[in-house]
This record gives structure tokens, sequence and C-alpha cells, in this order.
């Protein structure tokens, strides 16, 4: 797929092209997705997803404050400002990070042990680097850009509650709380950043910057599962220190 | 493996650690390298390993001047500049980059294929990635001792030049030209690298730096090896855009 378009986008072609990416390269097609949204896994498969996604979510709120360090006008930041209370919860705790706390919880894991990371992979903490930096280092543009990935996780999310609900007797509603208010979160924010890269995608280099962005960002994810499936499903090769189901 | 002491290790038991964390997590272990080694690989596969592992050949000066560009002391930058020169050459070209280019064309591999690193798995890019990171932002002292898997490199280049010569019969002695050079450059540089480390790591707090940083590196590059062997060995899962033998 040719993600660098030849001459200036209108913004509806740069919508579409935005959306083509998620279409042909976000990790809801990912074999390791196909086998956890149906029931596919055992209980250590689960957890070592959990354990793993667990870098990722506790890096979301990172990342956005050092996107926020570098907007220099106030009602940007106070939009992005958002997006961290999200995760990182308020005054009365709560927030994304708690609750995916609440899943591994549930899932039988050491909160200690889940928040050293110290059994995750090395691949997902090099993926998980690797947003954190972009988002540090890349154009401010590029940076919102890399974001939108949440266009495309209303699908997947609405999946995994249903898939995972039904296919796995130690999965229930409360542990699974992460994913509701993210619909609603991912939306508002998405609405948000997809007019902010809309407005601002203005020149060719720019057009292909974002689309380059949201490309790395697909990877970003994909990589993660890729690892996952190499240690937990096929051919199970763990590297040194790494979780092992009922084993650490 | 307990990595971290309890009390001031003396010089010669720090050695000691730093060696151990050799024997028990250099990628010399891995069952790539194995498969790589004693010709069990077809050329598609190494092809894959070799246009990878440019990605971190091509990284290393990048890595080294970023952690020069930190060095107060001017006689200590100018043993590390010394590196540089290795991999990028002199006026007259050459270096450890040209020479591992070498390996990609005797592999059939269009040589701007290869520097794109359009086709490098993107585990590659962000192991890489992170340890240019690594260098970047920790203490300058966990930056050196992140260098010093060189401690154990001439066994396995050792092996690794008789093995592929032997295995592969699309493998020459020219092709194999990056490596011989290195068995003395590496012995150089960490000759330098681990006095430096031995003579600074002198509060139980910078044991702890260098040890863990030692160890950050084995996961560099160790997790490149499970990228390949996950799209190249077992399932042979390729993510998207990536490398494909005979089928770009």
């Amino acid at each position: 797929m040719n993600l660098r378009p030849g001459s200036l986008l209108s913004r509806g072609d740069l919508e579409r092209r935005l959306r083509e990416i998620g279409e042909n390269y976000y990790h809801d097609k990912h074999p390791f997705h196909r086998l956890l949204h149906t029931g596919q896994l055992d209980k250590g498969q689960v957890q070592a997803w959990a354990l793993n996604r667990y870098c990722y979510q506790a890096a979301i709120p990172v990342k956005d404050a050092r996107l926020m360090a570098r907007i220099p006008d106030h009602t940007l930041r106070r939009e992005w400002r958002q997006r961290i209370a999200d995760h990182d919860g308020g005054e009365d705790g709560g927030g994304g990070i708690e609750r995916w706390l609440k899943l591994t919880d549930g899932l039988g894991l050491e909160r200690d042990y889940v928040m050293s990371r110290e059994g995750a992979l090395p691949a997902t903490k090099f993926a998980v680097g690797g947003y954190v930096h972009f988002v540090s280092e890349m154009p401010l543009l590029d940076a919102v850009a890399s974001s939108l990935t949440e266009i495309f996780s209303p699908v997947i999310i609405a999946e995994r509650m249903s898939g995972m609900l039904a296919g796995y007797d130690f999965i229930t509603e409360e542990t699974m709380a992460y994913f509701k208010p993210r619909l609603t979160q991912a939306r508002r924010d998405v609405d948000f950043a997809l007019q902010y890269v809309l407005d601002n995608a203005n020149t060719l280099e720019r057009q292909h910057g974002v689309l380059a962005a949201l490309r790395f960002k697909c990877d970003v994810l994909w990589s993660q599962l890729d690892a996952l499936y190499f240690s937990y499903v096929d051919p199970r090769i763990v590297p040194p220190d790494c979780f092992v189901a009922n084993g650490r």
C-alpha cells in the first residue's frame, strides 16, 4: 500500500487515507487477537496478554504528558490534559490504569509484579518506549496523528468485551471494567484529534508525516502481539526471566 | 538470577558478575543463532537476518555519537570517537557499515532496500531505538556499561565465521568481511570500557546500574532474534510490509 500521496490531498481524501491505514494495519487483524477474542486461549495466555498490555496502558499518560509538554497553546493543552486524567484518575482514584489493574487482579496476578513490569517481554517494553519517544521527538502534528488509532478502537473493544465474556469463565463484567468507559472517551478524543490533524496537515510534507505517524503507531500495537504470539502461543519461546504462567 | 548485590562488590566480584550476565543472557544461546551457525537456515532466512541486523549495525555509530556528546572529558571522547570511525569508515571509505553492506550485497539484497530499512521488522527497529535512547538518557556510566556485551562477542564471531562458511554455499570469505576486524576492535574497545566501568562503579547504586545496563543490552540483542525466529522460522508470521524472501 503506497502511503505517500503524490499531490496535496483534499480534507476528505486525507481522512479516507487515514481510515485505510486502519483497515490494513490495525491490530484487530492480528492472529493473537483472533484467538483472544474467540475464547481459544488458556488462562496463562490471557494473563500474559494482560500483564504485557499493562506496560502499554501505564505508558499512555506518560506519552500524553510528553506530548502536552510540547504544546505551546493552553487551549490545546487543556484538551490533552483530559486524556491524562482519564488514565491516571482523580482525587478519588479511578482512571484507566487502576481499571486495568482490576483486570490483572481478576486474572490472579500480583499487583506488585504487574506494576514492576519485571515479567513483561522486552519486545513489549521496546515497542512502548518507541511510542513514547516518537511522541517526544517527532513534529507535534505527527505526535497528535499517532493517537488516531483510537478511530479504530470502538470495534475492537466491543468485539473484545463480548468475546472474552463469552469465551472465558475466569472473565467477569467487573474484571472487564477497563473497556466500557473507553468507548466514549476514545470517541471524544478522536473527534478532536482528527479535526486537528485535518486542519493542520495542509502541505504535502505534513500529509506524508501524519500518514506515516499513524502507520508507525499500528506497528507499535502489532509488534506487541507478535511478541505475545511467539512467547505464549507458538513456538512458545519465552525470553529469559519473563512471565511464565504458574511458574514465576 | 539476582542481579542486585546487597553490598558493595570488590572490583573482581563486579567483573565476575558482569561476565555471569553474559553467560546467562547473551544471544549466543538463542535458538535462532544455533540454526544460523549450523547451516540450518535457507538463503531467505539468512537474508532476513542480514537485512534486519543492518538496522542494528547502522545505529551503532549513532548510539556512540549520542554517548560521546554526553562525555565532558576530551580524552574519553577521543577513545569513543575511534568506535565511530570503526563503523563509519574514513576518507577512503571502509568501516563496519560498508562491510555489512558487502554481506547483504553478497546475499543478493538491493542496497537501497537494505539501507531504507523498509523491509525490516518493527521489532528490530524498536529494539535498536531502545538502545539508542538508553544511551542518550541513562547515566553515562550505564551507557558505557551497555557496550560491554563486546566482552562476549569474540566467541560468537568465531563460531559464526566458521559455521556460516561451512554451512552455506552462498556465503564466502568476502561476504563475511565484516567480522574479522571486529575480533580485534571489540577486544580493544572492551579492554577500555571494562576498566572504565570497574573504576567508576564505586557505589552500590552505580554497581546496580551497570549490571542492569548490561542485562538491558542483552535484551536488545535477544529480542531481535525472537522477532526473526517468529517471522522467518516458526510460525513464520511476517508483519505487514516486511521483507519476504523472493517476494518483495
